[in-house]
């Protein structure tokens, strides 16, 4: 057998093993699935149709919601666990987004916990959580996307604090989801797993690396699932369906026993967040994990902090800042759009005033490279090693990340060089803070994200210069949607008054997607950020945004 | 000229620098310098007799009854001062324990403060603090032992954070002390400030890397100094001189802009604190830094974090655990001996109990191989490279941390596994913590520090190996003066049944101290250790613990 074949058939082993735990009376026939892939902004309408009302109701409601039905006896976990299941494996046979499949034994632990219900029972008794692939579960593989870390199902040791703490919780655990290969791109495809495509419009994208949660999430194949963000992973995916996505502080999830490349690497931190389709749902989630289970008593990489759940009502003298733009790349006029609504919203409430978020354009651009810089300082020897190991081929997502120019891996002296950097821009930055007056300095700050979405093989059109400062800053930002592309509003971009090569090639690709109408009712992606590193501020201010637009 | 000769003119000219501060009638003849290096064990004695007995009250009295004697009108900051300055002056005429003079800047303070005494004084208004080197203060060199940093004075952007908090506290900065070039090693020595001597003993080291400090309060020239600690900087030159010395917890206490070597090695990371006499005086400074600047709105590092220094009153059903041996290194019985004063006085007590503290010995001997391995990742780049410049001989001390096989620089991609191996020691001892019921998990650890001083020349005939693991660790670390060896008491080792070649040699050292008499009456030092991070709570035992022994 040559290597080729070699490889090949271990795809297609765990390829059929994969699908080997999805039930024949959930199997859909390729006419179907062709159906649904050519009707490209349709999808949750199409899977509602495929799935009896009741299971819809279910699907289409939100964790608070369910707790209570659940405690007023008028469902069971059962009940709840078997639609999220069956729907995650019909949105998984359009858009590829599952990686690892417990549907089996979701159900039983359902059947359980509804034979043995506690009289007070956990704050996620009974509500199904999916993981991003990293997380490690007893008895399932943890191969981000490497076939090379397939067939290697983790123990009971190696399990994930985070998976240990979700069980407490009486959460059900019923799929991982797909990542790319290494996580380091924000387009998410594997030689194993294939293409993640997005669920809220097929002709693009689910982003990355969370690619496979978002996905699922966005086509209501879960409430709530678990991602990480070294470089907008949570966050673009998240944009990219009109979700919401905390990348916190480091430190406040346990990132404990979660697989992950670069391991070691702690500066700028890869962290570890919800993705969600509902706020309150997020909020609970975080209260909950932080609150109750009180993670820095088992990982002394986190932080001893509550996280306030409990209200949206905001300080009085509140100051929300707006970025319009880092004089480097241009946002387009429907992220402008987007945030002149949260200006003016914050603009005409008594107590509040808006500042405009300008930090010079320099320390934008040194936060850029640092991040690109800290991406490739290993050459790409981590990524090339795990490829060379099954023989697959190098994915072109990862040929940014893997240096052919022979240039040798950082020495340890240049990798704190660029550390004392990181520290450097972190401090630059909180100085800008410090230069507003005292009454002006900043709660919270309203960001772009992700500027547009991305068909495949476009990912290197886009930027990633609204997303990677705040993981060198370490500033907590949650994704949140506000409002959708409108073609008829939202117009071209002048192209020939672009700022440098970088801009002008984001506005040629805006105006494609605009010509093309592709992007017509996208949702489009704002990130509130805390300069103070306050997570559940982020998340109360934007409560109390969506609760005034 | 030859590059030997330069460098040594170099030398001279900053011995010139630092003499020429010193006020004549300050100065020491030859014969009362011999005299007093000859009277190893009575410099404190000796300096007093130097003194007028008015100054002596103040040099002998703590920060908290300074402070009230100023209020009452009784002192002023000139007087303080002053009192300071000439002491230190001839400290260091003996012992050689600074690095920068700054007694006119210092006077000329006093005198500002005392003209313009505001209606609320500031904490530290009119108190002298001594610094180490590292410190950046305007107008000063920070040459950190390396001859290439000479003559280089520090501007008032590039001045430290904490000396802008303790200026801001109304503290008056007289001095600046030795550390050993690169601050990589326990004795303080360079080739531009020559050897710093132990005070309380000049028959040994001063120990370091805070060395000079520790000197220059170990003989009253200071109530208390700054120091910092990557493997027991601040520990062990506390231990060798009776005093108090905290190892915070990293973030603490602001390192924003204090020069460092191996800067951006966040792995493992140096921390600065105090050293002081009094233990009191201790916990009023972290208070007052902590509680009153606030150092994380200037220094993103910081954590938010309040300081209690208000009751020595400890919570119920305390548990305080004893450690009385690695496994190792056996440590000598005037520590087993203080070790057991304490554990006698905490077993007596209604309300607390006693534990031993047993971490494996193969998790003891991982986290010391981890430090050392750390402290060569860049095989002696930096070092080697600062001592290049000037043309200055590299000191025998730090041979042990130039590797001179050809081993090159560690990779990013080493230093990565080795940051992971960090982080899973952390947790191993975590776990081990998690092993006691929850009734017997430890408050605090009390442990052994350095076992032995040591002579000139002899720094290697000593471990680290009750030190470098609480850096690795980052468990906050209090070093406390529990009694004096006694050579009636404390007897020999048995060389014989040494548990390796190491042990072997700590206790061939112990005996021949002994014999020699050199040992008797010299202080024993132990660290009052918090296994989960609270600085404020190993402060606050340790002032229960010498109220009570």
């Amino acid at each position: 057998m040559t290597v080729q074949s070699a490889w090949k058939k271990r795809v297609q082993l765990k390829k059929d093993q994969l699908n080997s735990k999805i039930k024949d009376e959930w199997r859909l026939s390729s006419s179907t699935i062709s159906r649904l892939k050519d009707d490209k902004k349709n999808l949750v309408k199409n899977i509602d149709d495929l799935c009896p009302s009741s299971e819809n109701q279910i699907t289409h409601s939100t964790i608070v919601v369910l707790r209570e039905k659940l405690d007023a006896g008028e469902l069971t976990c059962h009940e709840i666990a078997f639609a999220f299941c069956h729907r995650a494996a019909l949105i998984h046979q359009t858009v590829n987004c599952l990686s690892e499949i417990m549907f089996s034994e979701a159900l039983k632990l359902a059947d359980y916990l509804d034979n043995n219900k506690p009289a007070v029972v956990p704050p996620l008794y009974g509500i199904p959580i999916s993981l991003k692939d990293q997380c490690n579960v007893e008895g399932v593989d943890t191969s981000l996307g490497y076939l090379s870390r397939t067939f290697k199902a983790k123990t009971k040791s190696e399990e994930s604090l985070i998976v240990s703490l979700l069980r407490d919780l009486g959460a059900i655990i019923f799929v991982k989801t797909t990542v790319p290969s290494s996580m380091m791109a924000t387009d998410t495809q594997s030689n194993t797993f294939g293409y993640t495509y997005n669920s809220i419009n097929l002709g693009f994208s689910s982003g990355g690396s969370s690619g496979g949660e978002g996905s699922l999430i966005g086509a209501h194949g879960s409430l709530l699932g678990l991602g990480t963000d070294i470089g907008g992973s949570i966050r673009i995916p998240s944009s990219y369906h009109g979700l919401f996505g905390l990348k916190p502080t480091f430190g406040r999830v346990p990132y404990l026993r979660v697989d992950n490349s670069f391991e070691g690497r702690e500066t700028i931190p890869s962290v570890i967040g919800p993705l969600a389709r509902d706020l309150s749902d997020l909020r609970y989630f975080m209260s909950c994990i932080i609150n109750i289970c009180q993670p820095w008593v088992k990982d002394v990489k986190c932080i001893p902090y509550h996280f306030d759940s409990s209200t949206d009502k905001l300080h009085h003298d509140y100051v929300v800042a707006i970025w319009y733009g880092d004089g480097v790349i241009d946002p387009p006029p429907s992220d402008i759009r987007a945030l002149k609504i949260c200006e003016d919203v914050v603009a005409k409430t008594e107590g509040m005033k808006t500042v405009q978020w300008k930090p010079p354009s320099e320390l934008s651009r040194e936060l850029f490279d640092i991040a690109n810089e800290a991406d490739v300082a290993d050459s790409g020897n981590e990524i090339k090693s795990e490829f060379k190991v099954s023989g697959e081929p190098l994915l072109d997502i990862l040929k940014p990340m893997v240096l052919e120019d022979g240039r040798p891996p950082y020495t340890v002296n240049e990798w704190w060089n660029l550390t004392k950097r990181v520290y450097s821009a972190q401090q630059s930055m909180r100085e800008y803070y410090l230069s507003f007056p005292e009454s002006e300095r900043p709660d919270v700050i309203i960001s772009p994200t992700t500027l547009t979405p991305f068909r495949p093989g476009d990912m290197l059109k886009t930027t990633l210069r609204y997303i990677l400062l705040f993981n060198v800053l370490n500033f907590p930002s949650l994704s949140i949607p506000v409002g959708k592309v409108n073609c008829q509003i939202d117009r071209p971009m002048s192209v020939s008054s672009a700022l440098n090569p970088e801009d002008k090639m984001v506005k040629t690709y805006w105006n494609d997607l605009l010509e093309s109408g592709d992007i017509e009712g996208f949702p489009i992606g704002l990130q509130i950020v805390s300069p103070t590193f306050d997570d559940s501020e982020v998340c109360k201010f934007a409560s109390w945004l969506l609760g005034n637009i």
